[in-house]
């Protein structure tokens, strides 16, 4: 039998076939074609999931159940997205629409963040632990919280918002309306944010070679001119991880997760993200003389965890 | 039948009898005598406990089971106080110990915030609140998690000190060697070092005749003061409800609980304490647009809730 499993992003949805040793084995994607309104994206996303069952070669009674993980506010007990404003959904009755689609079939709905941390849980980085984090580091910072084997997702299914915790009272202002939200300094944006301040003020840095202007700056900037031996890049990491650490240290204090691991775009820089960060968590995170210590991990299932996560809804 | 709590502490070892319905029927309470080693801690709570047995009026064999609350590193599973420094307990067996005073009797072993939070979910402020969050605004600034109904505490049981997440990086220095904690601002500590830095710059203000000296300045000096209109403690009381409510945002947005309660000393305070709060949270959680939001209390149960949760452990 197999699981099947949407990932609805704002630029593509992706589908995959997942069997029951949840492997994924195959995996398929078209445009979202977000502006084109709810009815339109459901079609799309019921078109991806067949495509995916035809090429997956297997047949849809075989199917035992659809999960979706979208981005936005989810009630995952009546399959309704409440509001995925860059997709333009507001109070989407996602399972029910998409279910008339595959007669029969549950489908089951989950925050993309939320999803991605299930599917690390289930069979990636955090397998087995029964209290575990996933932070991913993308755009912005998401979060997933395993406790006790089961996904946290508060008494009205939006908890999770691990990004939209402030680490620096009165800082840079989030697109939450917070100030000086952890996603403002650890996501993508922000270190871009660092990146830019740092290659400001030093306008001998190697990071004006690699990204020639503000403009051209991206994610991987800092971390390519400090492997070169650049002293401002250096510091735009030192600062960059020494904020990430903190919302890191700050989750182990609160829930002592036995895996806590790290995804998103900026993962990919493995050693030089996971290192360092290790130093700071050994330092400051409360260890009370109890000899078991949260292990830190890179996320292993990549971009494929939205679908399998979602995939792996209800199991 | 009948539990029976004991709530450990630094000064005082209190115990009480509590019966099915939940009720507190009798309690009492002697000196810790705290640096006289584990032995002797241990045979005054035996003792305290014994005395509770007797004031209640009960027969020992009416006690179901024991439970106690301890401040420090807790291992619940085999009832070992890892590590409560102002004690000198390290790896105590507190169950098998205690447990030998009497025998037969089941010994339950939490940690003291965790066990406040556990009373107030069970009989108290979050009662019925199968997600629900317990701050306490002491000394210190202690948490308990409720997360789907159990005592959330990590795999190494040692989780839920909310007060030792960064606020502030780069901050006021935390006793736990962090820099900018929770604690370091949200607790009386944390309000007393605030209370004097306007102190010192408002040589004016009210507070100084109400504290006439900076030694004598507590928990109270600018919350007087500000109802007596003092310009300088409404900015004392400002600034600290506000660090307060950025931590207590951050835990709504991490854990979306159904409700959250406030204890410690502090939440005497009262609406003045919690109107403002909750206009914090008002403008800054987040909502997802969701029709249901995290209920925000003071703690009902006050010192009550240390016996009381350890009574109820194991229930």
């Amino acid at each position: 039998m197999y699981y099947l499993g949407i990932d609805l992003g704002g630029t593509n949805i992706a589908a995959g076939i997942v069997n029951d040793q949840m492997e994924l084995i195959y995996k398929t994607s078209i445009p979202t074609e977000s502006k084109t309104g709810e009815d339109n994206i459901i079609g799309r996303m019921a078109k991806v999931a067949k495509m995916a069952i035809k090429g997956a070669g297997i047949r849809e009674d075989e199917v035992i159940h659809i999960g979706v993980g979208s981005p936005g506010a989810i009630d995952s007990v009546n399959g309704v997205v409440v509001g995925a404003e860059n997709l333009g959904l507001v109070r989407t009755e996602m399972a029910k629409k998409l279910g008339a689609y595959f007669p029969g079939k549950p489908v089951y709905l989950g925050n993309d963040a939320n999803v991605a941390a299930w599917a690390e849980f289930k069979c990636g980085a955090a397998k087995g632990a029964k209290d575990a984090i996933m932070v991913t580091l993308g755009t912005g910072v998401g979060g997933g919280i395993i406790a006790d084997g089961k996904l946290h997702t508060g008494f009205n299914d939006i908890g999770g918002e691990l990004g939209h915790t402030v680490i620096q009272m009165g800082g840079r202002l989030c697109g939450c309306g917070r100030k000086g939200c952890w996603e403002a300094y650890a996501s993508v944006s922000g270190l871009i944010k660092t990146t830019k301040e740092y290659m400001e003020k030093y306008p001998d840095s190697l990071m004006w070679k690699i990204s020639d202007s503000l403009d051209k700056v991206n994610g991987l900037t800092s971390f390519e001119a400090m492997r070169k031996g650049d002293e401002a890049a250096q510091k735009v990491v030192d600062e960059y991880l020494y904020a990430v650490a903190a919302g890191i240290i700050n989750m182990i204090n609160i829930f002592q997760p036995e895996i806590l691991c790290i995804g998103g775009g900026i993962s990919k820089e493995g050693k030089y993200l996971l290192d360092p960060i290790k130093k700071h968590v050994e330092a400051e995170a409360y260890g009370g003389g109890v000899s078991k210590h949260t292990t830190l991990k890179i996320a292993e299932l990549g971009n494929d965890a939205g679908i399998i996560g979602a995939a792996l809804l209800g199991t």
